[in-house]
């Protein structure tokens, strides 16, 4: 099995365990439904009292189903932080392609964010919990995400729609920045409480629009 | 035992359970020797593996001094989350005071921090842990913290330090903004890896230090 997954790079992408990828249409949607089921399970148990029970009883599919893609309940909570991970780029992602500047597109980026979390409040629990029960998608969940904002902030030092400070930090201590300040917005005035994203994306962008403009 | 602590203000200070609180210098001297090895002990392994044996042992002192001071595993663990709370407060303190306005305040206060965090690493997994363990000991450090930050904020902008923008959420949507930034700082450049804290500072405060001014 491990060598055929070699062989089949779609297999690398999917999020089910090594070697068990689902092959048709169908098991993608059994696949779809195990990780949503999941997402309700450790959110809002928590991963130590969540099971695969818990998890197969609310996907409404055997237990049998639920090995046909995942070898234990660590491997779908890994599958699950990685898939959130990946929801969380997915769904700004078509807020910074209206973007009319770079600074124009960390707000949108920000707003979007907001709305996201306030309809998935827990992502957070996931994400958080991740830095315990899957130390190395934790870190690599943010490490990707600032790696993103970096990238955005240095192509506009390129076009200079952004400052460019003398300092090799300086681009990643500014995305990291930015997205601390994103990640503790989103629970604040997203999950805590919910404020108008818009309003609270204007007072945030301002903050370091203009540290950021030439 | 409730009744007696009511009546005395100074116990309700203590990290130590309802009516627990050590009554001489050296019951003080003992409950923070407790508090540390609590650290170490979290720190390493977490809550669920952490023991109060291991706690003691760390602590070189018996089992029952341990109860003297606290009634569970989990009232130890909210106290070194309260702990951890002041720490980081009182860290910052210092700096502040040697500020020449509310920028460079904020200036003093990442770098103390950034330099806090590097020599205790394991108040991240405190923290963290807390949302688990510990949910209102985890919102209540935010908050406090946030509230802080906000207060500082708030003081410049009356001394026309700090621009005030016309928004009733501004204040608040900033002091967390800021917050979450230093937050994932401290992580990147003080616990992941080492980074000079006044160059990732230079960085961080040029970014908001623009956007604060009046």
């Amino acid at each position: 099995m491990r060598e055929r997954s070699a062989d089949a790079p779609a297999q690398q992408e999917s999020a089910a365990s090594d070697g068990k990828a689902p092959r048709t249409a169908r098991g993608e949607r059994t696949l779809r439904k195990i990780l949503d089921a999941a997402l309700e399970e450790f959110g809002e148990k928590g991963f130590s009292d969540g099971s695969i029970v818990g998890i197969t009883s609310r996907a409404r599919v055997a237990l049998g189903t639920f090995y046909t893609y995942f070898d234990s309940k660590e491997a779908v909570f890994r599958a699950l932080v990685k898939d959130m991970s990946a929801q969380v780029r997915d769904n700004v992602a078509p807020a910074l392609e209206q973007s009319t500047d770079t600074l124009d597109g960390e707000r949108r980026a920000l707003q979007s964010f907001l709305e996201f979390v306030a309809t998935h409040r827990q992502v957070y629990r996931i994400i958080d919990e991740a830095e315990f029960v899957d130390p190395d998608g934790f870190r690599k969940h943010y490490e990707t995400t600032a790696e993103r904002i970096a990238a955005r902030l240095q192509a506009g030092k390129d076009k200079g729609e952004v400052n460019a400070i003398d300092s090799k930090l300086a681009s990643e201590v500014e995305a990291w920045a930015i997205m601390g300040m994103n990640v503790f917005l989103g629970l604040r005035f997203g999950v805590w409480s919910k404020e108008d994203p818009e309003e609270v994306t204007r007072v945030a962008n301002g903050l370091i629009r203009r540290g950021l403009e030439p």
